[in-house]
């Protein structure tokens, strides 16, 4: 074994740590806390797992949580009049609709609905835009926590290649923007890309967002690369066990005897998309009370 | 010589024969021509220049033209209340606001401004944001031309490695998101990439917007790629001459002996813009005519 472990547990309590900071002042100077609102229709219990893990945070955090549990019959245009309510309620900095929504919910109409200054998920299309085009906007959760971890490993990635796996709108696209933006040079890849190991052997940063379980090999790997493992992936269970193990889109224990830095999974980007979540919510106070 | 030479100049033809087409389908179904609204502050000659050529083309193809033509001096606020008229404005289905504008007017608060459903131009974050999360929008018109050369060279461009030089929001990173869609590898390169020429060898379609003349050079270029050159740069005049030559940001006369196919400068993607401007007023005219 080689490469450094990136501990996303470690940096992300550091970050929940600098939001707990910024709520109290924040809370100090405006004489209420910032407000996250979040949103669940019905009860997949998935999704039960998650807000309850974002509600417990937000409040240890010192801000105030506001949660909304709406049956699964839940018509679209009630939860488009809840995001309305939300949206000029001068108390919610931060709205998170958790996905997904039943079926009969058009996802899209919801998530354009909610104010994009309050969009702390970062997916309204304003602020993918305001992404792309170098704007001041909320980036997605997961693509900042990403990019927060790159930069653990390597403060500066002007000029290096940087080759992301998978295009999705949550995690691909928006991480790619960012490396983007920090001058890597930036290769999009995905299911229908040409040779992959050879392409990601040329990548000094290597993104993994594809939901295939070990996909990347060890051989895929340029020697001292940084390679961040955002997949989140349940094995079958092995005999006699309940669960499988969870593996990234990373063959960790190939990879980490070629990469320079690499994420683990779990205690890798998982821990940050939750503190990122806070993060964005005390930019977005900030920037709705003007500072 | 062995390259195709992309005839932009005919392509583009092609395309406002079809606008025509389209815009008198239009006006017969719908009892009025679709219109577009230019609007051009000052009078920098170049600006003069594109603006009458667009006005003369959109009557050409049967479509209503609506011209404001504002003194230099006028305000932020003046500018905002004419675009917000435009927005209400039911006989208007495009807006374009001439760039550049006088500098005591903030360009991305004008553009922010037009109703994303009226930006023909594809410069409002949410229309950047729509392209980049795959929703119906409307595109920058030179990154659409670029990307309709493309396709005449290659219909099916699915797993080529295609190369984009420079990461502009004006065309860079639009034709990068284009390129993506339709299931290219895609590399986003700029100044801050290494190795420049390996990375154009690799390039099935390489796409340079740069601004740097004839920087691209013939052995930068992998045999039969296609070489869309989206860079317009004057040289200084040659001696007894008054204007210098245009030329391309490829070298054309040592890349046409490589490319596959390549697109002359002029008479490339200069002419697409305007025919793409005229595309996207009738897209936009149809999408809020419901139809």
């Amino acid at each position: 074994m080689s490469a450094t472990i990136i501990d996303g547990k470690a940096i992300a309590a550091g970050l929940r740590a600098q939001a707990a900071e910024d709520a109290a002042r924040f809370a100090a100077e405006r004489g209420r806390k910032a407000g996250l609102a979040v949103v669940l229709v019905g009860n997949d219990p998935a999704s039960e797992v998650y807000v309850a893990s974002k509600v417990k945070l937000t409040r240890e955090t010192g801000m105030e949580s506001f949660g909304h549990r709406l049956p699964a019959e839940t018509s679209e245009a009630d939860l488009l009049s809840l995001v309305a309510r939300l949206n000029a309620d001068e108390s919610v900095d931060g709205i998170l609709v958790q996905l997904p929504l039943p079926g009969h919910i058009d996802s899209g109409r919801i998530i354009e609905a909610i104010d994009p200054r309050k969009d702390v998920d970062g997916l309204h299309p304003e602020n993918a835009g305001r992404l792309m085009n170098g704007l001041q906007g909320l980036v997605p959760c997961t693509p900042l926590g990403s990019m927060i971890l790159v930069e653990s490993a390597v403060p500066d990635i002007s000029g290096l290649n940087a080759v992301v796996l998978g295009r999705s709108v949550l995690v691909g696209k928006p991480v790619g923007q960012l490396l983007l933006a920090a001058n890597a040079t930036v290769t999009m890849a995905h299911s229908r890309t040409a040779d992959l190991p050879a392409l990601c052997r040329n990548a000094d940063i290597l993104v993994a967002a594809v939901g295939r379980p070990e996909m990347v090999r060890g051989d895929w790997i340029k020697p001292g690369a940084v390679v961040i493992d955002v997949g989140i992936n349940r094995l079958a269970p092995e005999p006699g066990r309940e669960k499988g193990r969870l593996v990234g889109d990373v063959a960790f224990a190939e990879a980490v005897d070629v990469a320079g830095a690499i994420t683990p999974v779990p205690g890798g980007v998982g821990p940050m998309t939750i503190a990122c979540l806070l993060k964005n919510t005390l930019t977005a106070a900030r920037r709705r009370a003007g500072g």
